[in-house]
């Protein structure tokens, strides 16, 4: 199955200092997600197959990871040791707070997310890279109780000019057990190409 | 002293939806740090003083934080959690990848930046929250015993068209003991206004 490459729109001029990036000796950063997709499906008139390359990704497909509940001792616990704060830390305290009461740190919503990114499973079984993540935005409270589990979307492949690679942008948003999104974020993971 | 607010150049298109963002009754988010700045200086032709309010704050700002040491039992219980990938969990298998040794999962590094950034206290007293981050990249990999410390620049001002307060953004960077760039984040912090 052919990739139909889309050309970057002319409102991400990211294109070039990610390509840039990928062309740098050290790939500095941090893996995304390996082992075999379980995408949740492909957009209209793509055949569904497995994922393994950068050459399999098409834009439009849709992944979704299993579900992770957080409870308040994990909420007290990260906020201790990376986010000493009344909202994170203390239930009466939080209380006082905008948040109304004990919530997660948006930190630790964060890594749940890469821990739901990494069972989702969305590229091949390659262990792979990102170099970072765009728009990463906490768009509601995470309570002691929660349920998440991420959707996402491929929306953009920017193949690189010069390795045998590209990089794969997926929006991914986290939902909670009432279907309400609470987090969002779009990673820039670098996923390998078939070999000619 | 006033704030000149420089309107936001033409790339920054991102300004509206950030005051839409404000609007919404429930300002979702993460705290981003709270406590007196200690800033490490403000730009020529400012006097310093102490910052508290939204109004407190001039472009080309700078802040410092304190540094904090990564050991690698942080490196593989924090991966065990949230990252199980072969890069954080074991030296041997580390070695065979890429990052060839044992790194930080970069969620990790986001996660001690975090804690760093609310001990640099770059704003007022107040408890703060932020809506998200922008530009998050993981640019060299923290290794085992490595310290790191935080730097920022306070690179725009978007006050609210309808609420007392306004996002400030300052661009972060962490260094690693050898003064070498392992992390930058450009976080989204909400910052009240001293009552007229």
């Amino acid at each position: 199955m052919a990739i139909e490459a889309e050309r970057p729109s002319p409102g991400l001029a990211q294109s070039d200092p990610l390509d840039e990036a990928l062309q740098e000796t050290f790939p500095a950063s941090d893996p995304v997600a390996i082992g075999h997709s379980e995408h949740a499906g492909t957009p209209p008139g793509h055949a569904s197959a497995p994922i393994e390359w950068f050459d399999d990704l098409v834009l439009g497909m849709r992944f979704r990871s299993p579900a992770m509940r957080v409870t308040a001792e994990d909420i007290k616990r990260f906020a201790a040791e990376f986010d000493p704060q009344p909202y994170h830390l203390d239930e009466e305290a939080a209380a006082q707070t905008p948040l109304k009461g004990l919530a997660a740190s948006g930190w630790h919503t964060a890594a749940i997310a890469m821990r739901l990114m990494s069972e989702a499973r969305p590229f091949g079984p390659h262990p792979l890279l990102g170099i970072g993540v765009d728009e990463l935005r906490w768009l509601a409270p995470v309570r002691p109780g929660d349920t998440l589990h991420l959707e996402g979307e491929l929306i953009e492949l920017i193949p690189s000019r010069t390795k045998p690679q590209g990089i794969a942008r997926v929006r991914w948003m986290a939902f909670n057990q009432r279907g309400e999104p609470v987090y969002s974020v779009i990673p820039l993971a670098i996923v390998p190409r078939r070999a000619a």
